[in-house]
């Protein structure tokens, strides 16, 4: 979970980090942990309006906020917030809500939403697609505050599975960040992207390399990282215009999206994470109002 | 570890099935074991020809048989073999090595050139495509007994891995081999076929289909396995002639993938995987004498 406290002329007055996030409370956690994180914020206690994004919203999570329907202007995410109830303090509570997709590819998201709408009030206009990598990379089509359809690709938590889980783990057994894994990683992305229907073949050939080349783990490591990176961009190519593809995510990700974005030809930028979320979340409560 | 002993006819007169395989058995451990089995198989004490095939001439099996280079004739595998010592008993072991390839996709097999010899002796002059469908499915261009050419698709753990340990699992969770699943097969071997390059975004549906359309897990696996078995065999389509494809694996496994294949608009051939075994090693060590 990440928390900001931000002042009546929108700048952040102080944050928080911490491991509370959905995946660790019951929905009966939630108040006291809200309440927790106000103090370590120093609002504990004030009438303060607090708005949610991302996963407190799920079913699972504390109270659901049923989603948007795609295609849809990303500007009425706060009139679609639930208000949980805080017992023991003052604190004003809307749970934005995700957005799913119905038609052209059920999906899902919850959080993204929100970093679209900050990007479409940082960007104002911008008309194209945007990436966002990750453990799920989302891919939206934005046309201004309105997103007109999503994907979601598993990119980043395959690459986990695949590391920790699968048969691969043994040629990744080692250190990853030695000075093969950039070889590898040009490798592996020139493979996905010039043979993103042979996913299925081309990952085994990190354990062949690693037994007939004598590859070691960094080598592999940039490989499957490369090959899922540039599989998932080759999915997605020609529905890139020539603007270059906003990149929202951690830093090293967005670089890595953006080198093998220019490697098929096109363009990348990447933009912080946490500026689209503020903005995002400053976009709604302004819509709201 | 699968074991028989064939008489002087060539009849099976005993077989036996264990866990006592490579993953559970260091390299000193495998003399006791083949005798205990041998033992087993009433051909203890004997002078008997041993020949083996798999695992147990890998690296980290019991000792290491040097791979066959692809392209290669599989009637060289026993010429290939190494023969680990028996301390205590007069069997006369030969571990047969697998095939490598190092040209073209470097790839790897143990055990599956021992099928493809045995498929080349029991249908004589086959030349074309082979898929030997399991947790690593194999697809051999065999040319008589040669073996032209390989790749390997992780197909079958990655839907171990999916099932077990990604957040695809919350939406297999339940009866997974309910009435909804033939349904969900098919629907997932469709999108596979049909967009083999976007299997990253796809195998997101599941989840997504279980969230939107209260698809049950019996759907979500039925869907999960068809989209990986369509998949698989889209990536090999172009690979495919007229005739039948000799599909060498468990028998519900190759129903599948024979259904799958007729999706496509070709044809399969399921081949009972203990028949081309045995057929294998027999040919292997009558290719020896």
């Amino acid at each position: 979970m990440r928390a900001w406290a931000v002042d009546h002329n929108g700048d952040v007055a102080s944050s928080s980090t911490s491991d509370r996030g959905m995946g660790k409370l019951s929905p009966a956690d939630f108040p006291a942990a809200l309440d927790a994180v106000a103090t370590e914020l120093g609002v504990g206690g004030s009438a303060a309006d607090v708005l949610i994004c991302g996963m407190a919203g799920a079913r699972q999570g504390w109270l659901e906020a049923p989603y948007l329907d795609a295609p849809t202007d990303l500007r009425g995410l706060a009139a679609g917030a639930v208000h949980p109830a805080m017992p023991s303090s003052g604190l004003r509570v809307s749970i934005l809500p995700g957005v799913c997709q119905r038609q052209g590819g059920e999906n899902v998201m919850r959080g993204e939403e929100t970093q679209l709408l900050g990007l479409a009030s940082l960007m104002p206009g911008y008309d194209g697609l945007v990436c966002m990598p990750g453990t799920h990379s989302k891919w939206a089509l934005l046309h201004g505050t309105r997103i007109e359809h999503f994907s979601t690709a598993m990119t980043g938590e395959m690459f986990e599975l695949l590391k920790t889980h699968s048969v691969l783990r043994h040629s990744l057994n080692g250190p990853l960040d030695g000075p093969a894994r950039d070889e590898g990683f040009s490798a592996g992305a020139e493979d996905g992207l010039s043979k993103p229907a042979d996913l299925l073949g081309q990952l085994f050939r990190v354990r062949a390399a690693s037994l007939l080349a004598g590859r070691g783990p960094d080598w592999c490591a940039g490989y499957l990282s490369g090959l899922l990176i540039g599989t998932d961009i080759a999915a997605n190519r020609n529905r890139i215009g020539t603007d270059a593809v906003p990149l929202i995510g951690s830093a090293g990700l967005a670089r890595l999206y953006e080198r093998v974005l220019n490697m098929a030809g096109v363009k990348g930028q990447p933009v912080d994470a946490t500026d689209v979320v503020l903005a995002g979340l400053k976009a709604a409560r302004a819509a709201a109002n």
